[in-house]
This record gives C-alpha cells, sequence and structure tokens, in this order.
C-alpha cells in the first residue's frame, strides 16, 4: 500500500471535480473510479472522462447496473417524475438506496487491487439533502467496516464534508481550477455540463453558493 | 420494517442451506437471495434454486458481475489453478474481495424495500480459512454501517459464527433437515452436489466434520 497514492470516486459533478483537484495537490499518484449504473444522463460519464482527461488522471469506469436492480428511483428511472421539492419527513425520490456504501466499497477493492491506501470523496454532511450515507458518521463506519473487511488500512478523506456549496466554489478557487468546475462539471439533473438548466435543486443549488461566494469575494 | 421477517443469503452450500431452515424455524416469514457473480459452477446456482424449492421459500438471484471485474481469482476464472493449500501468511486464492461485504450489503438494500428487518448468513469465524470478512467482528462493524447507511435497524443474524462444521451438521440435524443438507447442497469446487468430489479442500472440511459428528453421536 503506497502512502501516497490516492484513488478519488469521481462522478463529473462539482463535489468529485474539486476533491479530483484537491488530492492532485496532497497526493503524489492519483487516479479515479466512476460508475455507471444506469443513470439519467449519460452525458455525466462523459463529462467525467473530460475532466479527467484534463486532470491528466487514469479513469475507471465500473459497470453496476444491479445498482438499477436494487431500488427505482428518479435518478435512474426515467418513468419516475423527479419531485422539484422533496417530502418533508422522507427522503428525496433521487434517493439511490446507499449508494455511496456500494461506491465506496468497490472503489475500497479497486484501491486495494492498485496498492492505494487513499480513498477521495466528495460526500458532504452540510448539503446533507435527507441522504443518510453522506453523513459523516456512517463515512467513518464505512472505513472501519471496510478496513476489517480487506484486512488494510484505508484512509477515506472527505475533504467537503463540512463545506457548504459557496466554501466548495471557494476551494475550487484555492486550488486554481475554478474555471475547469465551472465549466465542465455537471451537476444539473437534466444533464446539462457546467451552469447547467439553471430550474432543477441541483443548478438551484449550485448556483446559490456560486452566488454567495461571488459576493463574499467581492466584500474583501 | 417486520420483526419476523428475515431474508437469507442463500448460495446452496451446506452452511446457508443449515441457516436457512434456521430462519425458517425463527421467523414467520423468510425469504432468500442468491448471487451469481461468475462462479466456476453454476450448478451453485441450481442447487440453491432446488433447496430454496423444497423448503418453500421464495429466493431472488442477482446478477452482479462487477464482482469478476474487481478481483481475479480461482473461484470466479477457471484459467487459475486452485490451491490445494493455502499458502501461509496469504489469503487463499479462492478469495473473493469483500465477498461478504457486497453480498450483505445488496441483501440489506433488497431486505429493506422487502420489509424484513432481520439478515441471516451462514459466515462463521471458526472455518474462517484466512477470510477476514467471516469474522465476528467484520459483521458487528458492517451492521453498524448498514444501519447507518439506510437509517435502518436491521440484525444481522449469525447462527454459524462460533460452530465448527461437525457442530453445523449438529444443527442441521436438530433441525430435522440433516438429509436435505447432505443430499443437496453444494459445497464442492468442483461442482458436485451433496457428497461431492471428496478431494478438494471443501469437500474435505466438509466430510472431516460430517465424521466428527456421527463419531460423537455413536457415542451418545
Amino acid at each position: 500500500m503506497t502512502e501516497n497514492s490516492a484513488l478519488v470516486v469521481f462522478s463529473g459533478g462539482q463535489d468529485s471535480t474539486t476533491c479530483l483537484f484537491w488530492a492532485k495537490k496532497n497526493f503524489e499518484k492519483v487516479f479515479a473510479i466512476c460508475f455507471d449504473y444506469g443513470q439519467r444522463h449519460i452525458t455525466e460519464i462523459q463529462a467525467a472522462k473530460n475532466i479527467a482527461k484534463m486532470a491528466n488522471i487514469d479513469l475507471r469506469t465500473m459497470q453496476i447496473p444491479f445498482i438499477n436492480q436494487l431500488t427505482h428511483n428518479a435518478l435512474t428511472d426515467i418513468h419516475i417524475k423527479m419531485d422539484e421539492k422533496k417530502t418533508a419527513n422522507s427522503l428525496p425520490n433521487t434517493f439511490v438506496q446507499g449508494r455511496n456504501l456500494f461506491f465506496l466499497s468497490i472503489a475500497a477493492v479497486y484501491a486495494r487491487e492498485s496498492g492505494a491506501k487513499n480513498i477521495v470523496t466528495g460526500v458532504s454532511q452540510t448539503d446533507f439533502s435527507g441522504y443518510p450515507d453522506c453523513r459523516d458518521t456512517f463515512i467513518r463506519s464505512l472505513n472501519a467496516t471496510l478496513n476489517l473487511a480487506l484486512e488494510e488500512q484505508f484512509i477515506i478523506h472527505t475533504p467537503l464534508m463540512w463545506l457548504n456549496k459557496a466554501q466548495t466554489w471557494q476551494l475550487a478557487d484555492e486550488l486554481g481550477v475554478f474555471d475547469i468546475v465551472k465549466n465542465f462539471s455537471l451537476t444539473c439533473y437534466n444533464g446539462i455540463t457546467g451552469d447547467g438548466c439553471g430550474n432543477c435543486p441541483a443548478c438551484k443549488l449550485r448556483s446559490a453558493g456560486l452566488k454567495i461566494y461571488r459576493e463574499s469575494k467581492n466584500e474583501l
């Protein structure tokens, strides 16, 4: 296992793109894994590939269609209408149950095969949105579980865990990749790269954070 | 979630067959899940289906070929010769890395979808064989992780955790299913149901346990 090698769980979205460059700054060898589980928008995979190329990072795409067999929801089933607002006291219907559980477990096996000790993920408890598998306590518990399962000493890094979207924009700026994140990452539920459709919940969250960051920057 | 409903992680082998009938005795509603990940012997899936039918249990088969993309080893890759004896200080080359991590994680999502609170697995620390994902501490850690990931209160049951193979035969006998386990379960690495080839490590472990159990029974 190499102390200075890191595997980034990468989707091509704002958060994981920021993490990819964070990893490049913090580790000598960085590579990435992304997951094709039947997302609505295959453009997400394409965005990931484009950014990986710009960053000069090896990206492995894993096909995991079993995720779709397990749960039906708005992100993977085009027959279900996306909720604009999530219902109180219930998970948003974009929830792929246990998604990060599977992404990080597969990443750990791949990291082990590749000799990497560090795993980087862009999950954030701040923009938690009702997803239990984005919480810090889940990640810490999973880290222990993965180390027991594979007899390794992985360290899962979550550089965005306590950042809000404005602070994530700030981090991208500090890493010198603000423009790459802004123009090439894909967060939009309607599959539009960069600033996106502007109307879906993901675009609204992203642009609200950007507005706050820009205002705070202008105030300095 | 139903207190009296249980999902059994089922392979059609001696251990999980015993667990299937243990679950039938202990829970009102029992169903099962098995995994097709490109085992050498598809007869394993057939054995699982046969036994599920005998036990009058709904069995869902999940296709998870990604397991094969992750690691290459003797159980799934016919080009690798199986070790007759495992090497000292190393995992046996039949090890699918993190197999129980994936089986139980998928089972948890399926249990949740089906409203079952209980998950039953035949892992045993006694016949640990170098597999870290059969240890009690791993199962307990995973249980906590799954509960956090899915915001549920699953209980993972491991009725064989502290039993050796002889005691597992005894349990099958006490459950009144000794003959079913002996004749229809499949443990053999060469894909032969029941007593198997008699020569592979799995057959030797199984028959040694059976011999000990029979001797202890005759002594009573």
